[in-house]
């Protein structure tokens, strides 16, 4: 991708650019992929076997999983597939993690807060962890292999709104806008010539022709607005009623919708993308049956971790156990607080990644108010505000109820709304939430549930970051002893579910290798 | 949107530009809006209500509708909400007219072809008329108020591929090529100094922003390449293993896939789109069930149309049907070709729209390869090919068995296909694919079928095309004595079915008061 000349600032570039569209896991992707970060396993993944063991006239062994999240669950489903004598423990009182849906019947708690209990009618979930899967994630052929119906996720929609300093504007009418003019001023300069030199004439011809199209411009190459903007009432009999003129260039730039319109080019965002039917616990739901539920042990805090040459020994609240080998698929930030004899160079490299708050809200509404008078079905409204987001749901249009996620938002704002009590962060997103829907965003509200992810016990973040790229991520790539260390935030796809199983995959891969290896 | 300066060249452009993007539909819209075209009925739909002659203490009137197709149904259904007594005459064997989806035991018949047996296997189905609904559409009303569950049609996929002069590529990285050389041209411009008079610093400063965000340029304002295009390997523990470095400009100008990357730009198509649960007809189910089926006479061609002062006389295979009035939903072109007393105007307008030949086949595969090997879930391929379109489809994810739509094209083109048998338009349906998809594009096939709507017997076409602005289309708007016309080719909405609805809600209202006034 990157050529000799001038690399390194074009990579740096590029990674700005990544940052911004994609967050840290796009950004931890690209230094891979431009030589930047440590390439780890890039082989096919090849579950073991119970044939591996049989055939070889040998034992698999046991291991000891700590934390039964996603990538927990995955190497306890991975492994057991060969046989693996596999027991997680689980400080929590359910197995999950961040894959947490949340229903009518369950109870929120959080450190130094409240708890809250869920009232959502029959059938209304609120996905309070991951939402949403690409499709060239290693989740979806999970849900295919379990059986785990899947459905579309609405990522962007032309008909949600982007709100920007005070402003709200259909996303589609800021893209047109913000596309016509692009085109206009391109098309002009190549126009006067100014391009003579850089372009050959048929390529000036090939470019406007798109320029054309891209901005939906006249013959003389003016932006003067277009169809693609949207109407205040839609062709019918009669070709609808257009919306008020556009506004000028300096006014769409001023208008600052730019970040909004590209928030789906990225690789990890990209239409379309996936929910599992019905929640995205479903994959913890059917993880935990095909794991056995009798080898999850909640509730079970680990307090001691060590390695010895025959073993492993993990004390935790509920006692001590022994095993052949040890995953430890905690956060960095939990683990690194866990006494153990791994070394100081691990204690080092798991204090180095960074925590980051991220915190969601679902707002159960009596009525779907955004499907009948926004026609908004689906999607996702972007915001300057600090509720950052407003997310539509993508699934049982037309149902009754509905459920928004009223904010999703990461880092001060994350940390701003989880300081507040539960009631307040519901008031103060309905409030945010009025500023783009007007009234009805406050009335029919039948229930809400919110979480900080960052004031989750035994999680205590949204996911990672890490500082700089940094040589503890290698490190602990690799086992220390009898100890493997899974995660999302081990991967290049950190705050992803599919992190966290490619993770667990690797370390299966490598654990596997070594137990067959073993004399 | 226009001023009065240059008006009229602006006015042509934005035609050009929609009609390419959009079709027909999206052209006589932007007419519409341009003022170009007539204004038809623009308030609100009030349904007719049993109350509207029970409190005057009048009766309803008869009505007999030609033409049992969306139109046709629509008609009924809200007439029959008031207690109009209706009768459907429907020439085809069943109701639906071009909503039609074909599923495992139906029969395909054409005008000179062999017959078709569709041995489509559980659960697959193949819509062969509309496919995809916009979210402002009434259609979507429709749905909702006839209980009919709706899901996410995938529209826009970026790991689709485009297809263009012998090159296949994923939508991802035509998009993010061709932005890319976009946003570099022109931020070099705005540094070069050349655009200082146009913009002022302020505005040079924020454009500058837009553009590294959309071309996700380097600092230098550079194009090399982004995540944004896909990967070889996608991240996942590493950072993934990137594609081949992009082409240069010219080389991305030359490849002309800028066609291809914009479809999705018009309202009309704009993500998210949506699409039945278990395929469209049900559409078509709902609305016999609550007009009634008794009230549709199938196998009745009408043969005569007469229009009295005290009523209708329609003459038809089966006998005489008389009534108080008439709405005639029948494709222009045919209802042409219907002798009647409405005029010399009348039958001069009648003939006046061009049929527009349309076809599809949907393949049906042993196993979806498309998701499994090319992680393409929903979404359409762009082609230069006369296949033009690949649909995947967008629901049932992860099924054993799939149905691909394995071209979908219009004009020259469908006319080429409709001329072969169904075995050659398989044949060269599954040729042309394999340019895209390789050898697996052939095999695993377990059935086909495929549909010449042009050669379909009462329909004759896909839709319409209005040669110019006429003033043909407003005297059909009226009624021509008691016969009222209606259809999506008497609307802004032309080949879709919410045209079909649209005009029908205008007949109803217009023919409701009418009888309302009449003594």
């Amino acid at each position: 991708m990157a050529d000799g000349k001038g690399a390194a600032l074009t990579r740096r570039g590029l990674l700005v650019g990544i940052g911004a569209a994609g967050g840290a896991g796009a950004m931890y992707a690209a230094m891979g992929a431009l030589g930047l970060a440590p390439t780890g396993q890039d082989k096919e993944f090849t579950p073991p076997r119970a044939g591996d063991f049989t055939l070889r006239g040998k034992a698999s062994a046991s291991v000891v999983i700590l934390g039964a999240g996603v990538a927990g669950l995955t190497a306890a489903y991975e492994l057991g597939k060969a046989g693996y004598d596999c027991t997680l423990l689980e400080a929590r009182p359910k197995a999950g993690g961040r894959n947490l849906t949340l229903r009518g019947g369950d109870r929120v708690t959080e450190l130094n807060g409240p708890p809250q209990e869920v009232t959502f009618g029959e059938g209304v979930y609120f996905n309070a962890g991951p939402g949403r899967i690409a499709p060239w994630m290693v989740t979806l052929d999970y849900c295919r292999e379990l059986g785990i119906p899947i459905e579309t996720f609405v990522n962007s929609n032309a008909a949600a709104y982007v709100h920007v300093e005070n402003r709200t504007v259909r996303a589609r009418t800021a893209r047109a806008d913000m596309y016509g003019y692009v085109a206009e001023l391109l098309a002009k300069v190549t126009d006067s010539g100014a391009l003579n030199r850089t372009l050959t004439r048929d390529d000036r011809e090939r470019l406007l022709e798109f320029l054309r199209r891209f901005g939906d411009l006249g013959p003389k190459h003016e932006y003067e607005g277009s169809p693609r903007r949207g109407f205040e009432k839609f062709p019918a009999v009669d070709g609808g009623t257009p919306l008020d003129a556009p506004g000028t260039l300096r006014q769409v730039l001023a208008a600052g919708t730019g970040r909004a319109i590209t928030n789906d080019f990225g690789y990890e965002q990209a239409t379309p993308m996936f929910q599992p039917v019905g929640g995205m616990d479903a994959i913890v739901t059917r993880l935990q049956e095909a794991v056995g539920t009798d080898r999850i042990k909640t509730g079970a805090k680990v307090t001691k971790i060590t390695t010895m040459d025959d073993g492993v020994e993990v004390a935790h609240t509920g006692g001590v156990l022994k095993a052949d080998y040890c995953i430890a698929a905690l956060p960095p930030h939990v683990l690194a607080k866990i006494p153990h004899n791994l070394g100081a160079q691990v204690t080092s490299a798991l204090a180095t990644p960074v925590p980051v708050a991220a915190g969601k809200i679902g707002l159960e509404y009596g009525i779907r108010w955004w499907e009948r008078e926004d026609r908004i079905y689906g999607g996702v409204t972007e915001t300057d505000l600090d509720i950052t987001h407003i997310w539509y749901p993508s699934h049982d249009y037309h149902a009754e109820r509905g459920l928004l996620v009223g904010y999703y938002n990461t880092g001060p704002e994350a940390e701003l709304y989880g300081a507040l009590t539960p009631e307040d962060r519901r008031r103060r997103a309905l409030t945010q939430g009025k500023k783009i829907h007007g009234e009805k965003y406050r009335q029919n509200v039948l229930g809400s549930a919110s979480i900080a992810w960052h004031r989750q016990e035994h999680i205590l973040g949204g996911w990672v970051r890490w500082p700089s790229f940094d040589p503890s991520f290698t490190l602990l790539q690799r086992p220390a002893g009898r100890v493997y260390f899974a995660g999302d935030w081990l991967t290049h796809l950190i705050a992803w579910q599919a992190g966290a199983m490619e993770s667990a995959r690797a370390v299966v891969t490598g654990l596997h290798q070594r137990v067959l290896r073993s004399p």
